[in-house]
């Protein structure tokens, strides 16, 4: 299906659909974090969701639009991040194979959780090149179907559901600030503001470091020659076409963060709320700090992506003195 | 009022006296924890109470105790950790006066968030005396009701609340899990558990480098010399006469825990459920796997205490990379 294509009614098809499966997360209010903003603040928490991330929602969606004899073939794709982690989990409550491709050199820790979710790795050479090489290998050999991570239609229908909660928990909103990285959850949020609130402004952030969507909106071409740096370890991805797309058409305002703000965010975000998030989590509350005067005495609704801390890289003697 | 005389209709009397100050904090689960542990895990997540801990519903009871009189002349205590915030925020929700006793050398990070809270702060020599001296000092010229942060009938009667509500969210339990310091919670979690559930047993995770309580219940004599070399600053204090009483009439027992399995457990809860809790609440789920054969198959009740994490003590362009 062309993700462009989709409407409304798959959204809520895909919401029916992960019901049972993915959490209904909760939202969550801090008068602190409100008094700081000078704004009304309510955090989608989706570092609660199933493997810590709105991964789950996607890749959930995708497995269970399989018909029973695709799903038998399982399914596959190349991700050492929480698309991985959240697919092979989703195969998982269907209880078909998934295959993920993953490039030598990835984080150890992050291959064991999604080989503890059930999944069967497969290791290629670094480099997108190789990736796909070995994902249409893998492809041929198993007849499994691809999940992309964020250009897959039922990839994007299902992100979008996090905001369809959002706004049944918590609306209305004046806007809407999700983070922005391959643009997965970004497009399935813009389908539900088109769908249930067309006033709400949708606003994406993105880290300096990797601000092609900036530069693919503001030169209407898709710009996909860059090399990221950025502590979002969840925001590294190239745009996708289709969700290009889709965000040009719901004249989406990125609004660019430096690293530095989202450390300071999140630390905001650990201290006053106690939750523990990670930084492509906290750039929206970043976006919106070093952009008050846009969301002063507003409603606004932000998705905290994921939890996906690395703590291995926390010094446990020093952090508990 | 002596503590050892508290009855239930104490407890239901601080429950009615703080609603509507202090947050009813919901009731944690984990399948992956309850996997690990081989027991079904209920965890109270006090670290979302108001100023962040447990603290609050015993400084809420005290401050709302006081007569019209009492209260316009403020309240006062020597805390320089949660106990000193929570009454803080407490005296706020009346509007009335709180001087906190800080001893010279004190985390300045703490005192900031004593004083953010309104309180006025007065300074005096470390050691206990010269504190308590301090006080006194403090309440001959302001008239200022005491607080003490453990042994105040008020206080132990306003801690056991959160117990009523965990059994009342998430009972029957087999045995419940709270951390013991000065014994506040420890006495007032006893004092509710003989009320609503005479047949849960009563677990108190202690610090192996603060163990004076366990050997106060063995020797049948309050320990009160001894050194504390803990990272659980929320649990260096001292237990108090009438707490180790209550906790003696209760048979409720000690579970010691080392430090490196408290800080282990920390990072599993920190995982798995992606919040931030302190030391002082890792020290219950790390006694439940230390005593993996007394809790096997049955249903257990935790107090996440509190989630005053030191942050100043975590290396920020570390734990983002």
């Amino acid at each position: 299906m062309d993700p462009t294509t989709l409407t409304y009614p798959d959204l809520l098809a895909a919401a029916a659909r992960i019901a049972g499966h993915a959490h209904v997360t909760p939202v969550l209010r801090s008068a602190s974090l409100d008094a700081i903003a000078g704004a009304t603040l309510s955090f989608k928490a989706e570092h609660l969701q199933r493997a810590g991330a709105f991964k789950f929602r996607g890749a959930c969606n995708a497995v269970w639009s399989l018909s029973d004899a695709q799903a038998a073939r399982g399914v596959v794709t190349h991700s050492s991040g929480n698309h991985g982690g959240a697919l092979a989990l989703a195969a998982r409550t269907r209880g078909i194979p998934c295959h993920v491709v993953v490039p030598e050199g990835a984080v150890q820790a992050k291959l064991a959780a999604i080989e503890a979710y059930g999944a069967i790795l497969h290791r290629c050479a670094p480099g997108i090149a190789a990736r796909e090489t070995e994902c249409t290998r893998v492809q041929t050999e198993t007849g499994a179907e691809l999940v992309h991570p964020y250009t897959d239609a039922r990839v994007i229908a299902g992100q979008g559901t996090a905001a369809l909660e959002l706004f049944n928990a918590g609306g209305p909103f004046d806007a809407l600030v999700v983070p922005v990285g391959g643009g997965g959850l970004a497009s399935g949020t813009a389908l539900a503001l088109a769908a249930v609130s067309p006033r709400t402004r949708l606003f994406l952030a993105e880290p300096a470091g990797a601000a092609e969507t900036a530069a693919s909106l503001r030169s209407s071409e898709r710009v996909v020659d860059f090399v990221p740096d950025t502590i979002c370890d969840g925001l590294r991805g190239t745009l996708g076409a289709p969700n290009f797309s889709l965000l040009r058409a719901a004249q989406a305002e990125v609004l660019v963060v430096d690293d530095a703000a989202t450390t300071a965010a999140m630390r905001l975000l650990w201290q006053r709320t106690k939750q523990l998030v990670e930084p492509s989590s906290a750039i929206t509350l970043a976006a919106v700090l070093a952009n008050r005067e846009r969301f002063a005495g507003q409603q606004v609704g932000l998705i905290l992506s994921g939890g996906n801390v690395d703590l291995d890289a926390l010094p446990w003697s020093v952090a508990t003195a």
